[in-house]
C-alpha cells in the first residue's frame, strides 16, 4: 500500500485523484509490514500442518470458568457497560488473588485497572506516559507488539539484547540467556522514560532472577524511569523456580506497573481481558487513556475471569495447570533430545526456543516471497512447516533489524497444545534428522 | 492530579522526588477532567433515583443471541484469538446484512473490520489517519468520546454547530436541528483531514436527510476529506424515516468509513463488538492500527453478534425492537407533553432532548463541587435527579467550551429502559410542574 502524500499550500481544493494519506505513524514500527503471524498463518500452510506457531491453546478454558460467563450472559447488568476501571467483582478478585503476591492491600479504586487484554493495557500505558521522542528500553528478543505500540504513541524503542547461551553449553536453560547491566545502563539517555521487563519471558521462557531484577530496578531508580513489567505468564513458572515481581523490590512499587492476563491464566486467549496493577500515579493516567481507547472491557468475560481468580486456589487450578504444562513441555523437549538438537529449556511460559542453525535446507527450495529477504530462520521455519508438518515462529522477528542475526538461530515452539498433538508433532519432528 | 514536569539537560539522574510525568496528550481534550458520566454516576446519586442518564439498557440481549455466545464458550476455537480483522463468521454476517444497504458486494477480507466496540474502531481510524495538527470537523453537540480520541492522536477538533429549533417552533422534532453548510465550508482549512458525521445523532436523535448528507458529501469531495460516519444507531430509526448512508452517495464510498455496533443493535452495550465498513484504502491502515491497539476483539461475543445478524431478518428482530422503542419513547414524550415542556422529538436513537431552560431551582441548593462552575444544565440535572428522582445527562458536555451555552438549555433522557421504569419516571417527572 503506497502512501500518497498530498502537498498543500493553501485552502484550495486538494487533488481529488489522490487517496487520502494515512498517518506517518504507520510507516514506523513495522506497522504495515507483513507480520510473522500472517506469514506463518495456518491459512498459508498445508491443512495437516500441526500448528505450534501462534501461542493459543487447542483446548477450551475450564468449564467452571466458562459457566460463569454463561451465567453473566443470562443476567442483565453483566451484558452492559462496565466501569472503565473494570467490574468491581473482577477488581475485588484481583485484589484478593494478587494482594498477597504484591505484599500489599491493593486499592480496587486506584491501583487496579482492567483492560481489553494485556495488549491494550500496555498500549494504554504508552498512550498515558509517552511524550514524542521518549525512549523505551526493551530487552531483545521482545514481544513483537511492543515495537509498534511504542512508535504509535510517539516513543522510540531502544534495544538491549539478552545474550544467548554460550555455544559450549551442552544443555542450556532459559536462565542461560543473560543481561549485561552495563549495556542497560549505557542505553539510558536523557530521553529514556520507561523500561519494559517481561518475566516469564516470551519467547525465551526466561524467569528473571531476583539479582537481575534488582539490577534493573537500580537503573530505574537512578534515572527515575517507569517500569512496565509484562508478567502475563506469571502462572506458568516451572519446577519451583520463583517468579519475582519487580514491583515488590524496595522502592519499586511507585514506578512499576505490572501486566496480567486472563487469557494466559485460563486458556482463553480470545477473551481479551487483562489487568494492570500499580500505584495511582500510573493507574490514573492509564485509566484516562484506556477510557478513550476502548471505553471499557467486555463485561461477561470479566465476570468469568473473576470466577476464575475467586476459585483458583480452592481448586488448585494453577498447580494442576502447571503440572499439565510441565508434561507438555517434556513431550517436546524429549523429541529435541532424541534428535540431539539444542534448545533452551524454558523455566516459564509455554514457549521453547530450538536452535535450528544445524537444520540444512536447499537454498532453491520453493520459498514464498514473504519469507525471502528475511532471516534464515524464516526460511528454516517454512521448510520445517512444509517438509515436517510442524509450524513454528522464526525468532528474528523478535529483534530489531540490526540484531536480527541473533534470532536467526532459533525457532519458537508453543506447547500450549494438548498432549496428543504434541506427541504427533514430536514424532513428525524425528524426520528432521535427515536434514541435520 | 498534578503533572510534575521534569526538566533535564543532561544524562544526569533525574530528581527522584518527582513523580514520573504523564504524557502531555492527557492535558488536552478533557482527558483528565471529571467527565459527565462520572459526575452523574448512579453511585453519586440516591439509590432510588431512576437512571435515564447513561445509554445502556436495563434489560438483557435477546436469549437467542446470548445462547450463541454460550455455544461459542463451550467450543474451543471461539475462546481463542480471532483474526485481527474479526471472525470470519461475523464478517460474513456483516457482508450479508449490510451489503444490500450499501448496494455492494462487500469484500470480507478488505472492506469489513471488526473492532472492540465502535469506540475502539473510531479510535483506530484516528490513529490510522491523523497526522499531528490535522483537523477533524465534528458537529455539535458531539458524542463526547470524539474529542479526546482526536486529540490523543494528535488531531485538532473543529466544531460546527447544529442549530437548535427556533424558539417559536411549538412541537420541534430532531429534524429541526439544522446544519449551515456555509459554516461547514468555512470550517475547512488546508489542515482539515476528516469530517465526523453521526446519524442517527447522539444526543439530538436527528436522522440526517439525503439533502444534508449530499451537502456534506460535496464539501468532503471538494476538499478530499475522509468521512467517518458513526451510524451505531442505524437500527433505531422511527416512523418510516429513512436512514441514509453517506457512503452510498455518488463518489462517497471511497472516502467514507461507516461505524456499526453490536451493543446498540442487540441491547448488549457491554459486549464491546463493533465494526467498520469502508474501502480497502481506509480499512487496511485501520487494521494496522487496531491490530496494535487491541490485537483482536473478544471471540465468543463475535460469534453471538454473528448469530444476531444472521437471524435478525427472519425473526423480524429490528422491526420488533423499533416498535418497542417507539412505545418507550412515547411514555417519555407523553410525560413531557403533560408538563407542557418542550422537547425535540427524536427520529432516531434512544435519546430525547428536553428543554430545561424553564426549570427553576434555588441557586443556593446544596450542589456538589463537581457541578458548580459547569453549565446551568449541570445544576438543573442534579436538581432534577435529587428532587424528582430521575437522572439525566446535561447536554453542555457535548459542546466545546465556547458553545457550551447552546447545550445548557437541554437535558438528555435515555429511553433504553423497560416500559415500567419509564412509566415510573414519567409519573415522577410530573412533580417538575412546581418548578416551572
Amino acid at each position: 500500500m503506497a502512501a500518497h502524500t498530498v502537498v498543500q499550500t493553501s485552502n484550495e481544493p486538494k487533488d481529488r485523484s489522490n487517496l487520502i494519506p494515512f498517518s506517518s505513524r504507520l510507516k514506523e514500527g513495522r506497522a504495515l509490514a507483513q507480520d510473522v503471524w500472517s506469514i506463518f498463518n495456518a491459512a498459508n500452510l498445508p491443512a495437516d500442518c500441526l500448528n505450534l506457531g501462534q501461542g493459543y491453546m487447542n483446548f477450551a478454558p475450564p468449564s467452571w470458568v466458562t459457566e460463569a460467563a454463561g451465567e453473566a450472559l443470562r443476567s442483565v447488568a453483566p451484558n452492559h457497560y462496565s466501569h472503565p476501571r473494570g467490574r468491581i467483582r473482577l477488581r475485588n478478585a484481583i485484589k484478593a488473588f494478587y494482594g498477597p503476591q504484591f505484599q500489599r492491600e491493593l486499592d480496587v479504586e486506584s491501583e487496579i485497572l482492567v483492560t481489553s487484554g494485556a495488549n491494550e493495557g500496555q498500549y494504554s500505558v504508552f498512550t498515558a506516559f509517552l511524550e514524542q521522542g521518549d525512549e523505551v528500553i526493551m530487552f531483545e528478543p521482545f514481544f513483537d507488539q511492543y515495537l509498534p505500540s511504542v512508535t504509535f504513541n510517539g516513543g522510540k524503542p531502544v534495544y538491549v539484547p539478552l545474550h544467548p547461551p554460550s555455544a559450549d553449553k551442552v544443555k542450556p536453560s532459559s536462565d542461560d540467556w543473560t543481561i549485561d547491566i552495563a549495556e542497560l545502563r549505557r542505553a539510558v539517555t536523557p530521553r529514556t522514560k520507561m523500561i519494559i521487563v517481561n518475566t516469564p519471558h516470551n519467547p525465551v521462557g526466561k524467569v528473571f532472577t531476583r539479582k537481575e531484577l534488582e539490577d534493573i530496578a537500580a537503573v530505574a531508580e537512578e534515572y527515575n524511569l517507569l517500569v512496565m513489567s509484562d508478567e502475563v505468564y506469571d502462572c506458568l513458572v516451572y519446577e519451583g523456580k520463583e517468579h519475582i515481581r519487580i514491583a515488590t523490590l524496595p522502592g519499586m512499587w511507585d514506578r512499576t506497573v505490572t501486566v496480567g492476563s486472563a487469557g494466559k491464566a485460563f486458556a482463553a486467549t480470545g477473551w481479551r481481558v487483562g489487568w494492570l496493577i500499580g500505584p495511582p500515579s500510573i493507574i490514573q493516567p492509564t485509566l484516562a487513556a484506556t477510557t478513550r481507547i476502548v471505553f471499557c472491557t467486555n463485561s461477561p468475560l470479566q465476570e468469568a475471569a473473576a470466577a476464575g481468580l475467586e476459585q483458583a486456589q480452592e481448586r488448585q487450578f494453577f498447580e494442576i495447570q502447571r503440572a499439565e504444562y510441565t508434561e507438555r513441555r517434556k513431550v517436546l523437549t524429549d523429541a529435541f533430545d532424541k534428535l540431539g538438537m539444542k534448545y533452551s529449556n524454558p523455566e516459564g511460559t509455554y514457549f521453547v526456543l530450538l536452535d535450528i542453525s544445524s537444520v540444512k535446507f536447499p537454498e532453491d527450495y520453493p520459498f514464498p516471497q514473504s519469507v525471502l529477504g528475511r532471516g534464515r530462520d524464516f526460511r528454516a521455519c517454512w521448510f520445517i512447516a512444509l517438509e515436517i508438518g510442524v509450524s513454528t515462529i522464526p525468532v528474528s522477528e523478535f529483534y530489531c533489524e540490526e540484531h536480527a542475526n541473533i534470532g536467526e538461530a532459533y525457532a519458537r515452539f508453543s506447547f500450549c497444545k494438548d498432549v496428543d498433538t504434541l506427541k504427533e508433532a514430536a514424532e513428525r519432528l524425528q524426520s528432521l534428522k535427515k536434514y541435520l
